[in-house]
């Protein structure tokens, strides 16, 4: 056994813990390959090594599965975004740090590609379950408001900005940057765009409003 | 009969473009309302009123199908852009203005929203398709850098930035806040969202360059 090999978990519900890490993982990974109609719950389930009564005791349907992979791909992202409390630097730097590191997760986890495709296929499959999944969505953005408004309280952001509203418009345009990317490279020039990306939107939030009825110089 | 009905087709090419004109419809709603996936041909079929014999006439496949439900969605948008050609005024109100057309053209033609979806789905389902779908979508950026590229002879959009970068990068940043808004409600405040996402890519068109490392004032 290689000496990095995590120790055997001892409790019950460290057994519970370490089972349902496996199955999240390996749905994500089939989510993120598949969609959410393309994929097998008996292939997941089989990939997974448990029995199909194991399986069912921690997720009952293919929905709620995928419900549980969204909630989890969002806390590994809140969390990796979270890490970074500014330290003093100006917050549009800090936002440019977070964008770097959120690409960073996203070459790391390739599942976390999973999310912008499978939210909209469950709310079609189970329009019930769009408040749930709306609310999680919202929890996204927190983070990137956080840093938006304190560039706003150290004068670095323009004032007249809802930082909500801001938060909202980076977060989707750098979903649909990453599904270009996706498209277009299968990811592999994902840094450059979001860098150009940031770029343009970060100079709109801090430069003075710009319509294009100004004179040109 | 209403006085307003089309006239009969009286040419078999024309009953046959009818033909596939209502198929296409029928087959975008379908892909919007329901994913690549979860898209049954037969109910497209039934849907169309066509024998089955007749309609694989015009589409063997489900594949060959959303490929062009893919190809005629984007010579939609394409024409609806293209009459825009500006007439004078600067480009980034040009700008401002085919945002809000393309906002106007997702209300009225919900299938639209399709779009973002089936590309991806069809690629999974089909990666020897992916050159293909790619070069249409190549396609949807062209009006747009040709705007970005006259703002940049008239002097109002920064020459420094690379206009076929900005224009997929504003392509890709639009798709996102259309999902987004889908999502948020239901495409209810497209308009708002897409305000926003122009108002900030635009300043950030036009203004120097800003990082964060200058003095805030």
């Amino acid at each position: 056994m290689p000496t990095d090999a995590p120790p055997s978990p001892r409790t019950q519900a460290e057994r519970k813990a370490q089972t349902r890490r496996l199955i999240l993982d390996r749905a994500a990974e089939a989510f993120a390959q598949d969609g959410f109609a393309g994929t097998s719950l008996n292939d997941v389930i089989a990939g997974s090594g448990l029995t199909k009564g194991a399986f069912y005791f921690h997720f009952p349907s293919k929905e709620e599965l995928a419900v549980a992979v969204v909630d989890d791909l969002r806390a590994q992202w809140t969390a990796a975004v979270s890490l970074d409390d500014g330290d003093g630097t100006p917050a549009p730097q800090q936002a440019q740090r977070l964008a770097a590191r959120v690409v960073e997760s996203y070459s790391r986890n390739r599942s976390l590609r999973a999310i912008g495709r499978l939210v909209p296929d469950l709310i079609a499959a189970r329009p019930d379950l769009a408040p749930q999944l709306q609310a999680s969505l919202f929890l996204w953005i927190d983070p990137i408001e956080a840093v938006i408004q304190r560039g706003q309280r150290e004068g670095t952001i323009r004032d007249d900005l809802d930082a909500r509203e801001i938060a909202e418009t980076i977060f989707a345009a750098f979903s649909g940057v990453e599904d270009y990317s996706e498209l277009a490279s299968l990811g592999s020039d994902l840094v450059r765009r979001s860098e150009i990306l940031m770029a343009l939107l970060l100079t709109g939030m801090m430069s003075p409003v710009r319509t294009g009825r100004e004179d040109p110089k």
